[in-house]
């Protein structure tokens, strides 16, 4: 998606350790008019599939998962990363390790919210090492639902997890697939969309 | 708002405690249709106001804001409730009480996403005892950026959080506000729109 590429480019900042930030339009302020595009693109690129409801994790998930869902009409599902008075009925749990936070945390959903054969597309801002969307991938077959796809707007390359699972026969959809950065040069290689 | 009242009545689940479970369309599963008519309606409460910014906190509050934001035409900041790795330059930061979690945690929000002289409207999901709404407040205070607004989806009236805040002069809009909850009966008060 060559919008998000250039919008990479012009306001993301690589920092030392493989971090891309992306804070001024993804992950802490959100810029919405983008928001919508990537809703488009996501709908065009997963334009076969049947979707039932969107699942996504908090917190940098939400916002994109909530304006994505109106390209596809359903629910969103946000998985909870600790546990609230709240919440109570039969759970969904899983454990997530964060490259970001260097933890292992567990994230919740209740089973009330993903039914058995149903269609669901995961929706996350971004992913290195898969874990994620793994954990959130192994809820939905907890839940005896179908995975139809992942969708993620930045996906590392360079980080095992998009081969993690595409090995697993599972769909993704990245919007942007960076291969490497130079935090020295401030310059990012993306992959070509195929 | 008479849409949201009667889907409170419907979906909401009331819990000892004066808890109002509404995580199947507001706070776990998000009904974003439903987001759209509570942004039309924030929207025209707020009409006569510019927006610079629409600001709010994580998680529940990021999905409705983010599609609330559509209809002001500005983008949205989420103040996060840790440091993170990626996060670096000069912080805002409060302290909040969560009456859920009883317990108190620092939010920070990136210095360079509210400047001098904005216009910010807050955005939440939830009000009761008003600390989260506010810790946004002093935050926005201390960015010498102005409060246009507050912006809640639904206030439990019979709780301080209101009162504190329209005391200080400043401009609330809440949605549905919740007078009395009856967990034996399942009955809800709610005030009349103004």
């Amino acid at each position: 998606m060559e919008l998000l590429k250039e919008r990479i480019r012009k306001d993301g900042i690589i920092k030392p350790g493989n971090v891309l930030k992306v804070d001024n339009f993804l992950n802490h302020q959100m810029d919405i008019q983008l928001f919508n595009e990537i809703g488009k693109e996501f709908k065009r690129r997963f334009a076969d599939v049947k979707v039932d409801r969107i699942l996504t994790i908090e917190a940098s998930g939400i916002g994109i998962a909530a304006v994505v869902a109106q390209y596809f009409d359903c629910p969103v599902v946000f998985a909870k990363k600790s546990q609230s008075i709240n919440l109570d009925g039969t759970m969904l749990s899983t454990q997530i390790e964060s490259f970001t936070h260097k933890r292992t945390y567990e994230v919740i959903v209740a089973s009330r919210f993903i039914k058995p054969g149903e269609n669901i597309l995961v929706i996350d801002d971004f992913m290195a090492n898969g874990c994620a969307a793994l954990g959130l991938v192994q809820l939905i077959h907890d839940a005896h639902a179908n995975v139809v796809g992942i969708g993620i707007v930045i996906e590392k390359g360079f980080q095992q997890g998009g081969a993690k699972l595409r090995e697993q026969g599972l769909r993704v959809e990245s919007l942007a697939i960076v291969d490497a950065m130079d935090a020295d040069a401030q310059t990012i290689t993306f992959r070509e969309d195929s």
